[in-house]
C-alpha cells in the first residue's frame, strides 16, 4: 500500500550547496525542524555514490519515520526501498516508471504549467511539484510558473501540490490561500547553518496561512 | 530464461565520437558488419533522452535479432525490455542489480583486475568486461589491465570474458590464444565512417586466431 504522505515541508537535497557535513546530518536536522518528506536529488555522483548515500539517508528517514523519495533514478529508489520516485519532464515517462516501480510506491512529477500538470495527473502521478515559482541558483534554466498558472493548476488538479523554486522565508507567506499542500525547499534549508531552525521557521510561516 | 549470447564482437556505443548520423544507424551498420552484441552507453544525456534512444536502438536490435545491453541504468534496461545491463565498479552493486532485474536478464560487470573479476563472479555476473587493456580517449581515467593479469583472470574465471579499451585492428590480433570470448569495441567501430567494414575486419582478425 502507498504510504500516506504529509507534504507540508518537503526538503529536496543538494549536496553542492549544503552547509551540513554530511547529507544524513542535513536530513536529520531538517526532519527535527519539521520537514515531513525528503527527496534525495543527486546529479553529479556515480550510481554507486548515489546508492550508498541513499542507503544512509534511508536509515535516518526510517528511524524518524519520514518518507524518502529518490529523484529520477527508479533503480536506486527500488534498491534502497524508498517510498517513491520524483521525475521531471526530462526523466523517464510516468507510465514507464509505474511499470517498473509498481502501485505501492509514490510517483511525484515536476510540472511548470497546466498542460504538464494535467498530463501528469492523467498519467497516474501521486503528487506534483509546481515551479519553479521563482528564479534560483540551483535551477537556472527553469521555466518560471506564475501565480496565475498555479491557481489554474490548483483548480484543475485534485492531487497534492507542492510549490518549488525559490521558496524561502520571504516567499513562503505568498502561498497563503493558494491551496497548495506544501512547500518544497532546497537552499533555504540545505544551505543554512541552522537547518533545524530554518525548517521550523518555514513550517510556521506556511502553517500560519492555513 | 536468459538469452544465449555470442560475445565475439561487442559494440559499446559512444554518441560523442560516432561518425554515423544517428545511434540507430550506427548500431544497424555494426550488426550488418558482424557485431554480435550491443551495449548502449550514455553518460551525458537526460534520462528521457537515454530512454528514447534505447527504444529506437531496441527496435533495430530486435529486427536483427541481436541482444541489447544497457550501461548502468537498470531502470532504463527494464523500461525498454533490454536483455541485460552492464555495470562498472562505480555503478550499483551487483546484488542490488540482480534484485531489481531478476534472473532472466544478463548482468555484465567491468573488472580491471583479478580481485574485481572474482568478486563479480561470486556476485553472480553473467559475463565480464576486462580492461581497459590499452589507454583510450574514451576512458582516460581507466586503470590498465596487463596481459599477465588477463591470463590470471582467464584461468580463475569460468564466465565469458570480453576485453575492452583500445581494441582496434592493431591490437585485436594480440588476443589470439588469450582465451577471451570476444572483443568489446568503442571507437574502432563507432568513430569510423565505414562502420560495417570496420566491424567485419575486426571480427575476421579475432576469429582468425581461434
Amino acid at each position: 500500500m502507498k504510504p500516506k504522505i504529509d507534504y507540508t515541508l518537503y526538503l529536496v537535497t543538494d549536496r553542492n550547496l549544503m552547509f551540513s557535513p554530511t547529507i544524513e546530518d542535513l536530513v536529520e536536522q531538517a526532519i527535527k525542524g519539521g520537514c515531513t518528506l525528503i527527496q534525495l536529488r543527486e546529479k553529479d555522483s556515480s550510481s554507486l555514490e548515489f546508492y550508498e548515500m541513499a542507503l544512509r539517508v534511508r536509515e535516518v528517514t526510517n528511524q524518524l519515520d519520514i518518507p524518502l523519495i529518490i529523484n529520477d533514478r527508479v533503480d536506486i529508489a527500488i534498491a534502497v526501498n524508498a517510498d517513491g520516485v520524483h521525475i521531471g519532464q526530462n526523466d523517464l515517462p510516468i507510465d514507464a516508471v509505474r511499470n517498473i516501480i509498481g502501485y505501492d510506491k509514490i510517483i511525484g512529477v515536476s510540472a511548470s504549467n497546466l498542460s504538464e500538470a494535467l498530463n501528469a495527473q492523467r498519467g497516474g502521478a501521486d503528487y506534483l511539484g509546481i515551479g519553479a515559482m521563482f528564479a534560483t541558483d540551483t535551477k537556472s534554466d527553469a521555466n518560471l510558473t506564475s501565480f496565475d498558472e498555479l491557481q489554474k493548476i490548483r483548480e484543475a488538479i485534485s492531487l497534492p501540490l507542492v510549490v518549488i523554486g525559490g521558496i524561502n522565508r520571504t516567499t513562503a507567506p505568498l502561498f497563503h490561500g493558494s491551496g497548495v499542500d506544501g512547500l518544497a525547499v532546497v537552499s533555504a534549508i540545505a544551505a543554512r547553518e541552522d537547518v533545524c531552525g530554518a525548517a521550523r521557521e518555514l513550517k510556521q510561516l506556511f502553517l500560519k496561512g492555513r
